[in-house]
């Protein structure tokens, strides 16, 4: 079995060329008929280039090939995304995963998955060498796209929370480190308070682990998948707007953690 | 040394005269000068009344005595208690506590504290009998207070937002308890998102360890030390508004997290 890689940036490519990979000439290069395609992409719209048409994977993987998606795309994109490959004899796994580059190369993602139960038994054991902690939610496409979506809300959320107790903490002249060092050894001891915690404290957005402009594309899921469901999600609109504010502040570059500074900008904090 | 003990509600101090502490007439009672009085009661005009006055302890504890004030106030108000202290020749100093009644029987509280150096040794081995972790913020007497109305503000901001995220994935078919749980072992690996993940998740919101009437209170005193300094947090006032949906159901008797209903009434899930 051959590996075959596809990159826009053809340098990106290049490193895996070296351990053997070939390099495809497009998207649909990569995909043979049974074969299984991985596609970790910026936005949905690029998800969907690849996949539809003449020369998308649905229909070069046919019959009986699988696309393993593990973009950050909205549920509703899963869905007209399997509809596709179902159409055409090919399967879709939604397998968004939670976790930066630096994870994925020591094998260390979360992964999501949904999908038809087959085909996630036939790519399991390859997802598996990038990711450490699998988590199923059943058949229904959308569903680990929901997931991975509520995940990064909840992150972007508790930046927010994190901005707005700190300012308030810095105004009565308390040293705000201080303050997210206490909390992330005692009741928010978890990965996304310690890390985002300093960072906020320490008002440092650079170098940017996850672009604020990428931070803005997943709020704009979120808020869409909740008005999908029917379901207003206040604080998802307060963290968009904050980051529409750091853009505005000419800020999209920086880590989306960079929200927060808009949260001092409103209290006319330095 | 004798403990003199004093409560509202005499039957709650009966059982510490069992192991040998002397029942005080009155709050006033506890305190002797140059000695120790410790503080915990529900709000801030409860701790004004008995710290003022004739027969306030503050007078009382005079001269060279110290007030460990435990209860979650105000920081404005903490100001005041100092100031009252100080005139009348004894200290006061802030140590608000996190944790539930049965972390402090353990021993197992975090406590922050401010005020005066000098009296914060003294008390020191006291506090390190209920607390595992000890924080101080400094002096400035409110200090401390504004760390646990941080610590407060959000927690009721994590329960918040997984309210948010969980009616968005239910919505969409998923299994609102698979969801927190991934979460707890993952990104959210902390006391506040497991405990309160599993509650929201559920929808179980008895019996209350802290009463939603309650949450109302801290929430109040978070908008309010907010507005003192002059920081504009829009997450405290959407969780206090979910809190008065939450009064308004009848829910004042269920656990704080309960305020995750209101958001479930406003996606129209049962």
């Amino acid at each position: 079995v051959k590996l075959r890689v596809f990159n826009r940036t053809a340098s990106k490519a290049q490193p895996l060329a070296g351990q053997g990979a070939v390099l495809a000439n497009s998207s649909g290069d990569t995909a043979v008929a049974g074969g299984i395609v991985f596609t970790m992409l910026a936005h949905d719209a690029a998800v969907e280039s690849i996949v539809m048409g003449d020369q998308g994977i649905a229909r070069r993987l046919a019959p009986g090939g699988v696309h393993v998606s593990m973009s950050t795309i909205g549920p509703s994109t899963s869905r007209r995304l399997a509809a596709s490959h179902t159409q055409c004899g090919s399967s879709y796994v939604a397998s968004p995963a939670l976790g930066r580059p630096h994870r994925a190369a020591a094998g260390q993602l979360v992964i999501c998955t949904s999908g038809p139960a087959e085909a996630k038994d036939r790519v399991g054991p390859l997802l598996e060498m990038v990711g450490r902690q699998m988590y199923d939610y059943g058949e229904e496409p959308g569903a680990a796209n929901v997931v991975k979506l509520a995940a990064n809300f909840l992150i972007a959320a508790a930046i927010e929370a994190m901005a707005e107790a700190f300012a308030m903490v810095e105004r009565n002249g308390i040293d705000r480190r201080k303050v997210a060092g206490m909390l992330g050894e005692t009741l928010f001891a978890a990965p996304v308070y310690q890390g985002y915690g300093e960072m906020v404290a320490a008002k440092r957005h650079t170098p940017a682990g996850f672009k604020l402009k990428l931070g803005l594309k997943d709020l704009d899921l979120v808020l869409k998948a909740a008005e999908e469901a029917r379901v207003p999600i206040p604080t998802a609109s307060v963290v968009r707007d904050r980051m529409l504010a750091g853009l505005a502040h000419g800020r999209e570059a920086m880590d989306w953690s960079a929200l927060a500074l808009s949260m001092l900008d409103d209290a006319a904090i330095k």
